[in-house]
């Protein structure tokens, strides 16, 4: 199958030809970029010379050469080429937010600032984050051609952080849920610009777009859908580490009562270490464990360890590391993923493996790298 | 006078030497270090070459020598250089842990497994965090030679985020308040290990001693002393970044009932930015302006900035920036120290312009490196 | 077929794990480590959690069990085990530095302190350059068991950057041949000492040894014996800069007399780039492409590239750019690898291909990860 | 006395107004900046925020206000300030290339495609090399106002490391003299481009405009000035390294005959440190220290240091550190600046000292920070 990849030219795009290069069951790829247009693919990546070389195309040569589409476009773009998929009945899966929200325009207008122009579009499509609708994706695919909403980098590792807390009823229901995440540069695509130009984020930590991150809004759906309620609030803040590939979020969810450790009152209002929480972190962590159990790309460590944007380098695994505070109130987890990889172009790639049915870990079977 | 360095080896000691070659009422400094005594501090830290020579001395000619001694020892190891200068009659400023608690040595011997030598030494200590006990060390100089417990990196940067919303008011007195901090290296010391060995912690980022770490009682004490009452709960988490200096704070605030906003019901549990947020936020940051008006290192950023590493590196300063999350329930400040300076060495050098009445800006003067 | 490898524990040793996890014809690994005999790898590694899991053994049980061995000691330790590997007729493919002199025992011994236990072992040994002793290691291979004496990380990219000259005339036979290289800090292995301390490397760039790293003398053989004569005097100087992988090396090579061009008088002692320097070194760049045309895994770049190691991460490339001075009579060449894999364990892996006759690039097909 | 800066907002700029804040001569700043007229410089660099508030003016208000001035601008747009100052009789400090090649305006414009508007100006106009040229410095300041054309980043430490090899003799007239350098980013400005965006720069060494970058006519004629003769031969080849301060540049000086070591001919070309390099070295190092002895900025490393970008961070010093290769013929010099300061804004306060008879050290005392 010749997949295509339009808006290749980006590093999402150059990650999806990097990934689909190695593809199994992908013989080769057909590609786009507007800015690059004619010019061939390892001349704007010469990390690709010798090994991969395509002609930079129209988008509309892609969708007629693929059998399957991958589009990494900016926001707001891509709506016709997902229309010019489903009426040639192949598979689109698309990196940016326009296929995130279903038919809830309503959310993905306020945020994005703009309308669908083909709503009955977003009927055929579905969030792409496969711990949540892996099921939900097979059964579209089973139907006829389906538009992937790829999720973004940061619901990606937040999200898969919360997930077992709120399905097994960990959550107190109401307390909003803290996701304090840390991501490379990467996160911020290929375009320069001051703020990810090189001397002002060298040796340097800062939050950004506090309290108005657009994945704020779509971290919250996904935290709704596992917890089975809608409203769970969320406050969600961003921050830029000096680093090239990764996320590392520390999410913290207040437990619902009957899970509460009742600790006696402390000395300036926090307790040592105790083996009363080490036992129920171990109990919180066997519940991850179980809930992720079958899932291919998230791995629980065992006690001792932390989640660490190193150890899931390169790779399409979500690292999970349970804790519980100190007073036993609220669970505390550190999730590390790659912010390239099962952030983006990694997780299109087991979308895609799941709608046509391949191994799910095909083409992501890359051991995370050490350094 | 002669400033005296106890540990003057190590990052925190030769920061020390550094800022106090600077100083304009020090004269010399006499210097000691058990692992290179006899050598040269220029020889240890190239740096210093042709601007700073001195000897390596033992701690006891150092105490003999100066008027006023700096200790930048491991914890556990400084009573006896405190009791010999309150013997001398000389003010002893601690950057261990060892005079951070007071007369609770039970907190501290319950974090850091050491009882006190000398308890009644303890008495008169302070802990040395101007924003909140300058007037007590004015105070106890007053009555003769002092003890400061210079404060940790991270409660410094946590604990100044919060001080003004729970001076105020702000802050719910019941909800935890959430403190997730990102460090530089420095911040773990000059001895070479594994988790500081570059290739571990180069374009990675993780949190470490979740739910452990031995500043979440100095911080849980910061915040009861401010607000007024013990047993606020607090919980901390430290994470490491490839950056040399610096600790950026988000801290999590639960606002008071009568601080909330009521926002209406949101679609996936959240709104968009609003005027209302921007309005209470704008409200706020001007208590926090109040609040630290006289305070010469604290600086609280207008609107539409926020709080990063490399504004303050190498300075005395703590940004400090306001926000407020998206459902109006709880204040977001992000701040942000260098670790080596406002977290260790220089509010040291801030302590001792306050117990000897100098101007407190003295020394400290350096404005924050572009990069 | 089972490989074996003795110091799993150390980064050559580690890197070795994770390539030959991917290789097609390896169907399991036998590990050892003396400082963590009995741990399992992923404990030590926890990037391989779910992925890699062997224990870490004795070395004799590692030869007992494997059909080809590599070693990744420290200089000095291996030879006992290489002789085990000959008497139960295996191969043997040693990345430290003890088999790269052959029966040179005087410059071994004058570099690295230590005399040859078993000289007579050192016959059945090869340098495992393969751009220069492939057919060499081929004849040994179809003689019996080989011992590879796997080349070090700064003579592979400096002695491919050479070759090309050496071979086809290019380079002055009397002027000594510079070769400045700056690699990144794992290089330096796992240990951690002062010199890899993050806060010691991050944000700055120095050389070390200068005139006396023990990787010089391995050069000079290099490009002696491409050059076909002994003596060609080489200067090397490297250079630690603060990133993981990768070695990036600038060779100066004095063009012989008939290359040298003939340029006018220059104000200042040089001259503007010109037309007549641009042909000259396109038809340079063309012989070196000539050279290696055959060789998988060095790619000669096209004109207006210039070589950089973030273009080689994670891949066992050598890249290399052709640039002539601006007075026509110097060759400079750049060259980049991973240091951790054409620099160590991909080499070690493309010597294992070799020798058994299997693809030379199985399990070393990854494509460059863009960051 | 005010000191103007036209293009304020730059690095160089910005640099310029941190350390002309803390210089003891200097009683404001007035600023200039096309981009951003009508702003307030700490808008623009948020560390200065509570420390340096200036308007961003034009440029004539700017030498209409000011007793000296500076410009940190690109090339090719200073002339008619230059002019204007002269005219007003005040001293113009030109960061920019403009003004480095003196009379000889054919090396100029064969550089930089343009023609000298104002030619006479340029006969007021000298090098701002303070080592090479202070004494001429001083005289042109005795006659009226002078035109100071600071040095470029690669020739101030590429030059400083060779001048007392030529000065002293110790160079071989004829033989190429062979500048490898490493640069920071700082170094190629605030404008954000795709060269200098963090992704593509983080974890990455690559050299740059490799026999083409236009310092290499400034060197070269540096060289010759020290040499006392034109025609030197120069190549250089600047690198960039991930940091974002600092210059380290070694520099190959082929010794003439005279200080040749005759050493014995060496198994594989190579032979190991010897005593006599050895003593050697430090001979020619005790020349270098006499050389520079009266510099206030220059630091000749002792015995066993190797110069390092870390040990001269912040500060105005460049760091020498004196070596030889191991065949006795080839003079090995690490010389190691920090790019923004003796390299950019540091020189051009030295130079400013310089003419105005102020302590040459004034404003420039910073301690090299730790890190």
């Amino acid at each position: 199958m010749i997949a295509g990849i339009i808006g290749a030219s980006g590093y999402g795009g150059a990650e999806l030809v990097r990934l689909l290069s190695g593809h199994p069951e992908i013989d080769g790829l057909a590609l786009s970029s507007v800015t690059f247009e004619g010019e061939r693919i390892e001349n704007i990546y010469p990390n690709f010379l010798g090994r991969v070389s395509y002609p930079l195309l129209k988008a509309e040569q892609v969708i007629a050469a693929a059998g399957v589409v991958f589009a990494a476009l900016p926001h707001g773009v891509g709506e016709e080429y997902a229309a010019a998929c489903m009426e040639r009945n192949i598979h689109y899966i698309d990196l940016s937010a326009d296929f995130r929200f279903g038919d809830d325009e309503e959310t993905y207008s306020a945020w994005y600032g703009k309308r669908y122009r083909f709503p009955e579009l977003h009927k055929r499509s579905v969030y792409g984050l496969p711990e949540l609708n892996r099921r939900r994706i097979r059964e579209l695919a089973e139907e006829g051609s389906v538009i992937i909403g790829n999720p973004g980098c940061y619901p990606t590792g937040g999200s898969l952080g919360a997930f077992a807390a709120l399905a097994k009823g960990l959550a107190s229901p109401d307390s909003p849920i803290i996701i304090d995440s840390v991501s490379g540069v990467t996160g911020g695509g290929r375009e320069p610009s001051r703020s990810f130009h090189y001397p002002e984020c060298a040796d340097s930590v800062a939050p950004y777009k506090v309290a108005s991150h657009r994945h704020t809004p779509e971290i919250a759906r996904n935290i709704a859908a596992m917890a089975g309620k809608a409203g769970s609030p969320v406050i969600f803040t961003p921050h830029l580490a000096p680093m090239n590939r990764g996320i590392l979020s520390t999410t913290y969810i207040p437990l619902a009562e009957k899970w509460r450790l009742t600790m006696p009152a402390a000395m300036g209002g926090v307790l040592p270490p105790s083996k009363e929480i080490e036992a129920k972190t171990a109990e919180i962590r066997e519940i991850y464990a179980d809930f992720y159990r079958d899932e291919p790309f998230v791995r629980i460590l065992p006690a001792g360890l932390t989640a660490a944007t190193n150890r899931v380098r390169q790779s399409n695994y979500c690292d999970i590391s349970v804790h519980l505070d100190l007073n036993g109130s609220t669970l505390i987890i550190a999730s590390a993923i790659d912010n390239m990889v099962k952030g983006a172009a990694g997780q299109a790639v087991q979308n895609m493996n799941i709608l046509f049915g391949f191994n799910e870990k095909a083409g992501l079977e890359a051991i995370p790298a050490l350094f």
